[in-house]
């Protein structure tokens, strides 16, 4: 571990799917397991085969326990297909791709839940069978359904964006049952956590992953009131999304692919917004902007965009304000 | 069809997992879809990894349509274990072995059923996608439950026949449910169809796939009542049972494993049972017995025994009293 990490610092970080999933596997390697909490979105979450799926929540547990299929952004690596082709052939549906080894771990969570854990409970079993120690937090234990509205009217989550590739044209969302859940116990000692020095969001789709995190009241609000400081990693590089439809819903919903939508749309409790060297042009001229290397080809990348993450909660503890962009501050550890 | 198969009689069929599966097959081979009933043992039935298991009934449906495992007596043909080496690896339960392609007709049914479909109604769609036209109808749509008593305590029947191997001495069953459960509309309207000829109770072990098929209320008093002939296929050849633990447990219970026990047990309501030719001897002193090749190595060989069963229920039902043993009846038709 970096030695410029507090050992008595304690973190949590917001995220979705694969990109926030990478970023979550930074952390997690720079950080003691038990100073980590990672929040993680439930909106995708939906019924299908009798299964409970959670995608981001096992994107992130995959990622973590280095197991997740490097490619495609769902699933595990060297998976087979056996019980999928034969659901088909039994005339089930197919269009949710599950593998075998997921469809293992779907069971054994269906199969604690019935037994009265949990979601987070369950996870947190999960994680330990998977060796994975970084608590993997649902954002609630209620139920949360992202709706996506569309030219072509309502549709459920996985209705857009696994049967019809996001080709709807999007003109909001909203998440079913939002108003009522509740921030789960576990997510609500996080956050009340004396030892908490920052919180991160983590590079993820902020319409479809971070949003629906911020809906389940009163988390919003909880970060508006955060005496520490609260960051984000952009998802968008130079207007495009790295993965997924973020830019093309930006586009549509009239805003511009830009890293300073994503600063603006979460401007009441962000500090800051790290932001890809290739827009590092922008930081000039928006000082809540800092620029890191925040493309994650390798789990060194991630590790590094990691320790960017809490070198910039730490200048911004340390009273920096405006914050140094990232960029000069790496440059100064490179040269300790 | 030979013709000796009278096109407006129906039959019903009740039997358990294997033994009762080929005869039933059989039955299947040499009778029109619409004119056989087979009424299947639920005992058996647990809940595991989530899942509803129905072996008798999945033994049955994979019998008849072609795809059962031809020597295990379990499961399917041509099948792997992707899910379960992985639940395996997550610390999850193993000792039950699923199949991928069971699994997910076992994730199917749970579906229909979640839909609100009864057990019948979701083995009729199964069947249906599989090829089977024969309705396989569970005795009851309410739950029942075998538990067998034995030296070490009362124990479930998984636990005792797949988990212990059945090695603990039989004291006796109970079939917990049985007192309150309901015939199923299906096999109700199977009895009191007027053109119901005989019934058959298939050669499957008489205190673990029968009993509690018949503790149902009431079709054991249906069965004493019927004006048709009601006769058996004894599971016990030589002493010994074809499969499984049948001839262990009669001798546990006291009992000596002969034909003559089965003709007993069901004597109330038993018109005749058919023996192995290796048992022809008895047949002379015992004139409810009836002998014919009932060890069933082909498909062949099931199609011959439906086909003496249904000859022997109609030689009953135009009044042969004592019935003329099956081998002078054999022999008779041969002569043809």
């Amino acid at each position: 571990m970096p030695s410029m990490v507090r050992s008595d610092a304690h973190y949590v970080a917001l995220c979705g799917g694969v990109g926030g999933a990478k970023l979550a596997d930074g952390l997690a390697q720079v950080l003691p397991a038990d100073t980590l909490r990672l929040v993680v979105n439930v909106g995708d979450d939906f019924s299908h085969l009798s299964l409970g799926i959670s995608p981001d929540l096992d994107t992130v547990l995959y990622t973590l326990a280095g197991v997740a299929h490097a490619a495609q952004g769902w699933g595990r690596e060297a998976e087979s297909f056996a019980v999928l082709d034969e659901v088909k052939r039994l005339g089930g549906p197919d269009w949710f791709l599950l593998g075998d080894k997921d469809i293992a771990l779907h069971l054994l969570r269906l199969t604690m839940m019935g037994a009265g854990a949990t979601l987070t409970q369950a996870m947190r079993a999960l994680a330990e069978r998977l060796g994975v120690a970084t608590p993997i937090l649902p954002v609630t234990d209620d139920d949360v359904r992202t709706i996506i509205e569309t030219d072509g009217g309502a549709l459920p989550f996985q209705t857009y964006f696994v049967r019809l590739r996001c080709a709807p044209a999007a003109r909001g969302c909203r998440f079913e049952g939002a108003e009522t859940a509740q921030l789960s116990h576990e997510v609500l000692q996080a956050l009340d956590d004396p030892a908490l020095a920052g919180v991160i969001l983590c590079p993820s789709n902020p319409y479809l992953s971070i949003d629906p995190i911020l809906a389940v009241r009163p988390l919003r609000e909880r970060l508006r009131r955060l005496e520490v400081p609260v960051i984000a990693v952009s998802p968008i590089i130079g207007g495009r999304a790295i993965k997924g439809p973020a830019a093309k819903m930006m586009t549509e919903l009239g805003l511009d692919p830009s890293p300073a939508v994503i600063a603006d749309r979460y401007a009441d409790f962000l500090d800051a917004t790290l932001i890809d060297e290739e827009d590092a042009a922008l930081a000039a001229v928006d000082k809540r902007l800092l620029v890191a290397k925040t493309m994650m080809h390798t789990r060194q990348d991630r590790a590094q965009l990691a320790r960017d993450c809490l070198a910039a909660i730490d200048m911004i503890t340390k009273g920096a304000s405006p914050p140094i962009p990232a960029r000069d501050r790496n440059v100064q550890r490179t040269e300790k």
